[in-house]
């Protein structure tokens, strides 16, 4: 997410709701809704994690006063108690040892009041299909849940949430979209060739505006309920891996929704950062890295507000950080996802990030992390991700990989004009010099906050179809947005406009592109189809090599080849004019072919040697001896 | 240099001249001169260099068929010989010892007949005002020593080259300009404010051609006669050190012209690269660091001529690479300068580049050393100076600063348009992160390659002066193009036009700029004048920390400070209309100051927390307490 919430302020006049100008820092309590007498986070926790210590965030009215003591539980040990602020809260430090089998502790909590709480340790679940990471092989399809499809009317409606309705015709408003309708689709992914589903949060969003895009967390151990339950959740999970297809969840670690529990009732005022007044970030990661930058730029970057809705969480206070960190060990054991997409990764803080990485990869080796890194350079980017730089002002990242903006602006670059420029798109992938293993980038064409990739290339067919070779045949796990598949349309301003819903996802929709796409729309999904279920049965062009040349005279061309001797050469000709390209320049890798087909067309070219690509067209040849 | 022959061969036809289609590969061995009965490289030495290696490149006819002695002279031994391809060359492989005096060796040479030749080795020149390096106080001037002043009408045409007229009204022909020339305007340089004199390659360029640019060097040890002789050019150098200017030598690694004499008589085939039939550079250096990039593109980057006339030195020759290192160790040691540009920079062989820069190095660790490392990056720019990277493809450059490109473009797109983006102004500082110590490059706003800064901004006095604020008050060593600060304008195509002659350089010139510069003419130059001796007086502004804010609302502000107390503060509004700025946010650096001057206008902005910049205006602000 970006700078979209800025969009949505900028409309909320024309749609009469206050958003920027009356929001109330301090919590609404008013419309806080009433805590369960004792709530601890993690809601559950298991025996044999790596890192025996778990903190408890223990919430009850004036708890704060309490003792704590833990009856006798083998192996578990209680390490101590931490007063907060605010006298609704304690932090209860626990010691899981190696030997803790799966029970229930009881904890006795002795002040104003008595309480006893039964803490379940469960046994972790050991399922191979669970936590599968994503690698090249992998075909992103990402959507939001809310637009996507509506597998249950019955949760469109969630009594006792801020915002009980639905509104299909405003773009704020939820939908209905859901778990369900996702799940009842996983046959379409499959058809169009994606093996992995990114929605967008998924988790608790009880905001009154705008909540469907998920990206302002009230509850950060609960899916939200129009969506589905955390039991459904799991269910998704396991089902979509029985597929054969993969789960990443997307999350937020820089910020949290204001109407947040935790916000609401703090357990300490320093849990968020806060300024005299409403202070907005800068939306400048440069800040992080200049050498010459003021401490105001990096601490506005850092601590402002993405936006009036949603405060920042203050990474730098331990508890928060270890409250994170286990928030997000606690999703992946319980569900088995498959990676983690980061939304707004260099907004957090530099150190918190170094910490969160270390410790989910320490405990998920395998789970895909990538982030989203929105950045102007090839440099910056990199900077965010797994790099060959050594730490600059402390900061050196874990992450193993990122949204690869720079692949975004250099595709819409090239194909955007007529004759567009090439030298982006080689620059960008040039620029992996930077990375310990850019393959770990995820090259995506658009998103839910940038323009459709259709209507950026002026809904031009050839381009498009150029587009997405590019995006299914260069290095890194490709990622495609819901519909663009089926050249859904429009540009980004206000930014619900590239949100809306998949047509068919709701009964009765008069368009069901499930089941029938008509015309261009159907031309473009069996074009994505089919060149992404030959890279699932041809791992040269996800895994192999690559080898790219210079773009001249308009036309780019690279290869994907690996040891075994395949080989598929991509050649587009991305100018208005036939080209005839010289193709003994590619000698290297053309070498003992004689031939090509293209494999989505299934066209023979003969001639390797003079190559007469059609203006606006982009092969993807496999080589022939 | 970087393309612009090119445009010189492109505009040849018009000229009639055969550049490209008839070039010949092999020496047009009718119009070789004679060489002397013997020749040796270098021409002679000295005592007490820190290497004590001597690699003779010795030339006459036959002379490969020799035994050589040296002479019993002590503390000198000659370590063996090498024969060569050519039997006209013989290599002699000396140590001097740490202990040898200066003094004459006598080298035999016997063969078919017999030789005797008396080498020179001299005692080394202890003044301390030999090559003092460059710092950030110091100022610049780069100019066309055939351009810019013609001292010796004497030396314009000498009979024996292959071009000998001067013809001031075509691009391409000498027009007489000389090293006295040069000298005549110290005092010029001086009132500018200017520390340092940059001449494009003062070394013999003996072409038949568009000689007068310098960068086709057909003698490695010996000044252009039309400039002057060696001994001139000794002279030259310290009568500006004398003078308090300081001297870059512009030098060519990468390439040497066509008639070089070791092109014209080779002493092996493998001193240069060659291809079946010419073969260009791609120009293309980003091949160099590409993770995918083909051999194809890598060896046509660094083995591919870079014009027809300019055969590729092949420097992964040891014995290329030994005689390059003595003969830019010698003109250090002969003449005192005090730094080298590095034409072509990345185009050199990457392992040549570390091994020239260490050995150069470690002999004058003073000497300033910056290259022309003409890349569209940030990051690509930073890879050839020394970085905070590791080796890349076995890469690590040792050259301390670059000419800094990516200031150049970035003020060009800040003032080219009206309201023109700042960001990458921004941008091109932060990246100073990927640098060891950008400090040392040198920013500019054009050159003799470029289009004239003056007509790049639209011939916008206002903007100019902005130009020429940043450009004297950001980090580096700054360099001015000769005439740019009294407005000479013209686009660099072809780019004859930006090399146009010094008004006043020549006697009988309609208009002398040194002695008068009506008009805006006038104020340009004493708008430099005055801040560039502002900045000598002040080294706040130029050894000062920097410290830059995030562009806001088309006004770029930053500072230059120092733990003295002692701040400037630097604020633009690069806009069409008048900017309120509220100043509150520069508060790190201006709290404790009440009050600022513009250092050039003399006056005083009274209100630091309020500051009206009116459109398209600069302000150098001296802060007051």
């Amino acid at each position: 997410m970006k700078l979209s919430h800025l969009l949505l302020a900028a409309s909320a006049a024309l749609l009469a709701l206050p958003v920027s100008a009356s929001v109330k820092l301090s919590p609404p309590t008013a419309t806080a809704k009433a805590a369960p007498a004792v709530r601890i986070d993690p809601t559950y926790w298991w025996v044999g994690m790596k890192n025996p210590k778990l903190q408890l965030l223990v919430n009850a009215p004036g708890i704060g006063g309490s003792t704590a003591t833990l009856a006798s539980y083998p192996g578990v040990t209680l390490e101590g108690v931490q007063k907060m602020e605010s006298p609704n809260y304690l932090v209860v430090n626990l010691n899981i040892g190696p030997d803790a089998k799966p029970g229930q502790l009881k904890l006795d909590f002795k002040g104003s009041k008595k309480l006893t709480y039964s803490y379940e340790l469960r046994a972790r679940n050991a399922d191979p299909q669970r936590t599968q990471g994503l690698t090249q092989a992998d075909f992103i399809y990402m959507l939001m849940p809310d637009r996507f499809a509506n597998g249950d009317p019955k949760n469109d409606v969630v009594k006792g949430t801020r915002a009980p309705r639905v509104a299909r015709d405003s773009m704020y408003a939820r939908h209905g979209g859901d778990l369900k309708g996702i799940q009842n689709h996983f046959a379409y992914f499959k058809q169009l060739g994606a093996t992995a589903i990114w929605p967008t949060p998924i988790i608790e969003n009880d905001m009154p505006k705008a909540s469907y895009h998920g990206y302002a967390v009230t509850d950060c151990y609960k899916i939200d309920p129009r969506y589905g339950t955390n039991a459904e959740y799991q269910q998704f999970v396991k089902a979509a891996h029985a597929d054969g297809l993969k789960v990443v969840q997307d999350i937020v670690l820089n910020h949290w929704g204001s109407y947040h529990h935790l916000f609401l009732d703090k357990p300490a005022a320093d849990w968020f950062h806060a300024f005299p007044k409403f202070t907005r970030s800068n939306y400048n990661a440069f800040a992080l890295n200049d050498p010459y930058g003021s401490k105001r730029d990096y601490t506005l970057f850092n601590d402002g507000w993405f936006d009036t809705t949603m405060p920042d969480v203050n990474q730098g206070n331990p508890l928060v950080a270890t409250y994170l960190i286990q928030n997000f060990l606690w999703w992946v054991e319980s569900t088995g996802i498959d990676g983690y997409r980061i939304d707004t990764y260099p907004y957090s803080e530099p150190k918190f990030l170094m910490q969160w990485g270390q410790a989910i990869q320490e405990e998920y080796p395998k789970l895909a992390l990538f982030g989203e890194a929105w950045e102007g350079t090839e440099a910056e980017q990199a900077f965010f991700a797994q790099n060959i730089f050594p730490p600059v002002n402390g900061f050196k990242s874990n992450l193993p990989g990122v949204l690869d903006f720079q692949i975004c602006f250099a595709v819409a670059d090239a194909l955007k004009t007529e004759n567009g420029d090439l030298s982006k798109l080689y620059h960008a992938l040039q620029g992996d010099w930077m990375y310990v293993d850019a393959t770990r980038n995820v090259p995506f064409l658009d998103n839910h906050d940038m323009s459709r990739f259709y209507s950026v290339i002026g809904e031009d067919f050839n381009k498009f179809k150029t587009g997405m070779a590019w995006l299914l045949t260069l290095r890194g796990t490709p990622q495609l947005y819901y519909g663009t598949e089926v050249l859904m349309k429009n540009f980004s301003n206000p930014d619900g406009k590239v949100r809306e819903d998949f047509p068919g996802g709701w009964a009765g929709d008069k368009t069901n592109y499930f089941v029938s796409r008509p015309g261009q729309a159907g031309e473009a999904f069996d074009y994505i189809s089919k060149l992404a279920n030959y890279r699932k049965a041809h791992p040269v062009l996800s895994s192999g090599k690559l080898m790219q040349f210079i773009p001249q005279d308009g036309v780019y061309t690279y290869f994907r080849y690996n040891d075994a001797g395949e080989c598929v050469m991509i050649i587009a000709n991305n100018t208005k004019d036939p080209k005839k390209v010289d193709g003994t320049r590619f000698a290297e890798r053309t070498d003992g072919f004689a031939s090509g087909v293209e494999v989505v067309s299934g066209a023979t070219v003969s001639d390797l040697k003079t190559l007469n690509v059609p203006a606006h067209t982009a092969w993807v040849l496999e080589l022939r001896k």
